[in-house]
């Protein structure tokens, strides 16, 4: 609890002055102003996070959480929940999407068993910080414990602290974990007092029978826990996931850190609304990546007060919408330092201007 | 006429077994079936372009196509017109946003003079095969007479033709040309049928008045000129440019020698309109990359039938968001080779499969 808590009280806001600086200079780079989008937008925000934008991002790290949930017993998803631990295997041995994408964005992948719920053999990469064994059945009572819930965010504050230790400069979060869809789900419709019908989604493809199996447990979860929204710790421990509360970790590390994290999709955008819940000040070392096809990822973002950069159409986790994400946020670190000026390139101003 | 007239003979559909070959890959990659969304698709699409989705995309080149635009005398930008030259400049020492992007996407890049309105120096990187010194106000006539519409269309063929046979396997497309929005937003109210005001928009960014400006000089235009949507040619000359009739002739060689051709935002989702009016098969060949901010742009994708990837807010042009794009089908080509299979991984199929 006390790494927790230090880590909340250094959160402070984004550096004003750094951004302000920041947007002269894009002010005047050869374009008209503003016409760059994101690109523009993200380069400021990096300003804000790190008092300047960083002439480049040397190292670049996605941290990958797993764990399992309890509530896979009421059908919830549409594979088993020995996949989980099949897809660390996987991670470990490089053949997964995640690991493709976190190459092509030049980022190290970390992976963290912070709940699976067998016991994983040592693997190349994998960090073993396991809570528990899974969470218990949300459905029926409460998914963790309040410890559990703080120790697993704690884990993530420590992965990432290491990670920003050892010279990361951008953190992505992305998780592996049969059935994590319906606690995100959870936390979604208790912070932001949406009918659970409306934001649950199909997951990993699931049929009508199990849409309606999912939709039943969420609310039976929301009845008998009754989380309350105004404490996070709550909602979190009640129907949260282990991995879930080790991405929110990660990103209060950052924050506390000044490393901008970038999302992915809908469960990692369940961790970050635990985060500024947490810590209001920590949305702005968020970065948003894409948006998912999972219906209650618009609503999350837009409880973030967030855009996505990419409409891909996906909704694989693993933090590869993350990974995606972060080759746009060094496309902008390279915008703000590479192009010229008005003035070095002799080119007119607007006329209006 | 006679390039054009061949080019466009050449132009065959998608070889769908190949694609059939891809889609039963990717459905045993170690994901759930569809979930990698855009980079799913495009591989797909790939491997029908080319016969296979191709290992890797060794080069990659970024076309872009400057021409000056005779109604700017009506006060359609922000933006002087001698601000087309000087971009030109700024594209040739390397200091403009696509030099960035290109690079940031492993592209070359190589600029075009179709039809800047003054004399350019010879410029590393740019190939000067001016039509015309600029259209025509096509406000009070013709932008282009017919034949100056094939020839631009002829450049940007043989321009593409010579690309692909230095060896390039994906091709990009951008712009520059002060006022260029005006006569893309003619040419998609013709193919459309859509009522101008509702698609026109700021451009690089002018004020309430100039907008009136704008849709006044179009809605007088379409009155003039009367180009006949059944005529894709006539279109073109009428309310047309010369670097969007080039961005066109890219993408008509692009399909004829079966190279994907991305594209960037409206003016050249304009060029990619009077392709597929040209010759509807050369749909396939193209890879929708952003959507702008620009209002009419949206309406080009639906007329095209294409989903952007990227919703980065960008209205630059230049190729900006094609050059993203670029980034985002390198990785669908990753994905596609690099993930390992559910047999190899050893990781359960879903439960209802």
């Amino acid at each position: 609890m006390d790494l927790l808590k230090r880590t909340l009280a250094a959160i402070k806001p984004l550096d004003g002055e750094a951004m302000a600086r920041a947007q002269a200079r894009l002010d005047d780079l050869t374009k008209p102003p503003g016409s760059l989008g994101a690109l523009e937008s993200v380069a400021r925000q990096l300003a804000g996070i790190r008092g300047e934008v960083p002439c480049r991002l040397t190292r670049k790290t996605h941290i990958l959480m797993a764990g399992d949930h309890g509530v896979v017993a009421e059908g919830v998803s549409a594979f088993p929940q020995e996949v989980t631990a099949q897809m660390v295997l996987n991670f470990a041995r490089g053949g997964a999407a995640i690991n493709v994408l976190a190459r092509h964005a030049g980022a190290e992948l970390v992976l963290v068993d912070i709940g699976v719920a067998v016991e994983l053999p040592d693997l190349p990469g994998l960090i073993k910080r396991k809570v528990a064994s899974g969470t218990a059945n949300l459905a029926r009572g409460p998914a963790m414990t309040r410890e559990q819930a703080v120790a697993a965010l704690e884990v993530g504050i420590e992965v990432a602290n290491e990670q920003v230790a050892a010279g990361s400069e951008l953190l992505g979060i992305g998780e592996m974990g049969i059935g994590n869809t319906t606690p995100s789900t959870a936390i979604v419709a208790a912070f932001g007092g949406l009918p659970v019908e409306k934001i649950t989604g199909r997951g990993t493809g699931i049929d009508d029978m199990r849409l309606q199996m999912k939709i039943n447990a969420i609310r039976r979860g929301m009845e008998i826990n009754r989380p309350d929204p105004t404490d996070p710790l709550d909602v979190l421990a009640k129907v949260g996931g282990l991995e879930i509360a080790g991405m929110a970790g990660v990103i209060l590390a950052g924050a506390a850190r000044r490393v901008p994290v970038v999302i992915d999709g809908f469960i990692s955008g369940a961790a970050a609304l635990v985060a500024v819940r947490l810590a209001p000040e920590a949305r702005g070392y968020i970065l948003a990546s894409h948006l998912s096809e999972e219906p209650g990822h618009a609503a999350v973002l837009e409880l973030l007060g967030m855009k996505p950069m990419l409409t891909m159409e996906m909704r694989l986790g693993e933090g590869t919408g993350a990974a995606l994400g972060m080759t746009l946020v060094e496309a902008a670190v390279k915008i703000y330092h590479e192009m010229a000026t008005f003035s070095q390139a002799g080119v007119s101003g607007a006329l209006d201007g």
